[in-house]
């Protein structure tokens, strides 16, 4: 059986599960999910995620979903150190501080700012509405200063400390995104280019290797 | 010293802490956030939570923002029940996939049909943009489908069993919010109805207590 991992690296925490995994030696059988050609949404797929989203893991036949729910089970099952999401109780409830205001402070606007730049004119074949974009890149620009300001503010290599957290792989793989639609969070905020230099140093050659999917996009502008 | 909790009803995970505090018999030093007056943005507010959101909790000095890490934080110092947040690794594992789920797949859409129906017209007097409310609306009717088909397609009066978990009053709290706006997630739904109800008789009187400034405003729209 072993476990399974459902995912596509166009999705940034499908990117930030591969890395772990693969940071961690567990061995997984890659289950590419094409949401270009809509896989997610078809039956087949729905029996393994009714909502239709990557990723997801089959452990030895236990399905989980939700990326942040997918790193704490496995930092719990696979008994892995305690730096990816500690056991100490204050310490946790600052990893889980990131973990939760992730979700709507940056994920959903430098997602919405990829889908509204570059996803949907490439589906529909229009260019997007000027307002929309204007109001998501804004956003976007926004969500970038206050993680800079707000959670960059120790000279920690790290989020948490000097050791990796899952809440980084969560972090950076985000924070990757937008350059597929040509704004890069790095540029003027040189704290955020440091720390994603960190991440990247202490996860390659991984991280280079799940961030191809864009890079390769990077590459196809010129 | 003790536990302060500084909230406002008028927000949805606040409420959920609150509750939590109340179900559980933890005193707690009311600390009344005004959002209206926009106390939250002020410097003295910045020190406890420099995101400016609510709710958060001091405990004895230790401070804990957002709301989902709260209330594991607190499951875990106050040595609860265990049906609040399971430690049974892949019972946990089915409550952080909602909770992990909900905030951009529940909570995004029904706060932000909020504000564009009724918070940004009463703070500027203008009224909403017509293709941006329907936007919002859609989005809120779909999330409460999917909540409806996904998480209440078994027969068990919670989320997670016949016991109230952390999730519950999370989803709760949230499906409260839209009535401010004039929409109740209960019609055409009997599940999701008998599924509020089922919460709202295991936690009353607190449950209407707490939600006692969205009765208000139900009762100032006739």
């Amino acid at each position: 059986m072993g476990l399974k991992l459902y995912y596509n690296t166009f999705s940034q925490p499908s990117r930030a599960v591969y890395l772990f995994l693969k940071l961690n030696n567990i061995p997984f059988e890659k289950k590419i999910v094409n949401l270009m050609a809509g896989e997610h949404k078809k039956d087949e797929y729905k029996k393994i995620n009714p909502l239709s989203l990557v990723p997801v893991i089959d452990d030895n036949g236990f399905i989980v979903r939700e990326s942040v729910g997918i790193l704490r089970y496995l930092v719990r099952e696979k008994n892995l150190p305690d730096h990816w999401y500690p056991k100490d109780s204050l310490a946790q409830a600052r990893v889980d501080e990131y973990l939760e205001w992730q979700h709507v402070g940056l994920r959903i606007h430098l997602a919405m700012f990829v889908r509204v730049k570059k996803l949907f004119p490439m589906m529909t074949g229009k260019p997007p509405a000027s307002n929309l974009l204007e109001r998501s890149l804004k956003e976007t620009v926004n969500s970038c200063n206050t993680f800079e300001k707000i959670y960059l503010s120790s000279d920690k290599k790290f989020l948490f400390g000097n050791e990796l957290s899952i809440a980084d792989l969560m972090a950076a793989m985000e924070l990757e995104q937008p350059q597929m639609a040509g704004y890069d969070p790095r540029e003027g905020r040189p704290k955020l280019a440091s720390y994603l230099e960190n991440v990247r140093a202490a996860t390659n050659p991984h991280y280079d290797e799940v961030c191809e999917v864009i890079y390769s996009f990077l590459e196809s502008k010129s």
